[in-house]
């Protein structure tokens, strides 16, 4: 599968409107053949990882980003069906804790970044502070660009030091958001999901776009690039975001450790 | 299925050395029907998962303990396969880094207890302490005690605050360990796992199953049970902790959060 379509060029120019959330041309009207890609893909991935796990070299940090309902949940939990937690983590971020407010806004998310042979998964992240705060007006615009340049800085670092790092924005229309927030209203299992408060971010929905548009053209770098995921479609979502990670794994070259030296001879009594 | 039977009553004498490590009760020589009963354990589990996670009361920890190659970590991938990497954690406790060691047995143990809506699972733990330092001496009889009592306490106190605490000892024979690691030697993809150091508790094999027996009759309470899991079949082995994790979720009587008050009156534009 060609990844390179989703993928956001270093300082190119784009509007996420001209992105067509709907998107299904991996589908293709044939959901069985896709659903049987995405088990290989999955079956894939759970290799990769142990062997990343095995390996213990390099580090994988994934953040999702999204509006409300756009999936990304279900993304951590349709994409990594099978692969073993042990060498998972998701870190989700949620409104800053009195603690955290009192340090820099990177210092929890450095914390949660992945160790040797371990996969980390962003449920948001650092880039809520130049989202939410932004769309809020709760930073000017001098610090939201400073907060770009810190951003790709320290993702630079990570980079530096083995980590590699992709980062997925699931995007689904604003039609798209009413239907499944009306879903969730109406099913009596996923009422608790339903969180007035996400209406207030709906209500703000272009300025939401903007803020989204300008933080990703500011900081897809090549070393930690930006995925634009139509994200209508769940299966579209699961292919691209399970492909793009199982390509990027596959590209580090991974192999499994050598067997300590004289291994053959050693009794087992 | 009945549970009793692994399950070690407080104050209850017993020997390791009385249980079957390769019982194959439940299995009873049809290994396609206990497949299938795994298959179901796994979607009740993924479905209590999501209950826990929705519901956010109650916090599960599970305590995973064994001897090198009995299956902890194979255990987590089978019995957790397509649960929600979000709501489960595994923390995997090694030799203590300095940092750790300067603080007391349970400083790091606590730190990774789960949250409320969470399942942890301990690869290793605070068990470590009255096990592989009793073994080798670095702690006397006196103090063993006294961290059997310290423990005790303090798994009483997560439960009083509202975690639920199952404990597993993976049993395996000795024999069955030799196997295993003859297959590790001599399998290409799997000799990053075999450690030479495993030799050495290899051959503390019955002072370990006493440290085990004293630690396990010390420490099964009511609140915080230590089950005794046959695992020279891992078919067995996930059928049981399957079971044990199902059956306790259950016990807890959850429900989905009510939807906020006038739910079904809130327009979404």
């Amino acid at each position: 599968m060609d990844i390179k379509p989703y993928k956001i060029k270093p300082g190119s120019q784009f509007r996420l409107s001209q992105f067509e959330a709907g998107d299904k041309s991996l589908i293709n009207g044939d959901k069985d053949s896709a659903r049987a890609k995405l088990d290989t893909l999955r079956a894939r991935l759970e290799s990769l990882q142990e062997l990343l796990y095995a390996e213990g070299r390099h580090k994988l940090l994934i953040v999702l980003q999204a509006m409300d309902t756009a999936g990304k949940d279900s993304t951590i939990r349709m994409v990594f069906d099978g692969v073993n937690p042990q060498g998972v983590k998701v870190a989700a971020f949620k409104a800053p804790t009195a603690e955290e407010l009192a340090h820099d806004f990177l210092w929890r998310v450095h914390a949660k970044t992945p160790a040797k042979g371990e996969i980390v998964i962003f449920n948001r992240s650092h880039y809520e502070d130049v989202l939410i705060t932004r769309v809020n007006g709760w930073i000017d615009t001098g610090t939201c660009k400073s907060r770009y340049r810190q951003i790709n800085e320290f993702e630079q670092f990570l980079v530096e030091n083995g980590t590699t790092v992709l980062k997925f924005y699931l995007h689904i229309s604003k039609d798209e958001q009413k239907k499944r927030l009306l879903e969730r209203r109406d099913t009596p299992r996923k009422q608790w999901k339903f969180n007035p408060g996400d209406l207030a971010s709906r209500a703000r929905w272009d300025d939401y776009m903007d803020a989204y548009t300008d933080a990703i053209s500011a900081t897809s770098t090549r070393q930690a690039p930006w995925f634009i995921v139509p994200a209508n479609s769940k299966l579209q979502r699961n292919l691209i975001v399970s492909s793009v990670i199982c390509d990027t794994l596959e590209g580090l070259k991974m192999d499994y450790p050598k067997a300590v030296e004289g291994l053959e001879k050693i009794v087992v009594e």
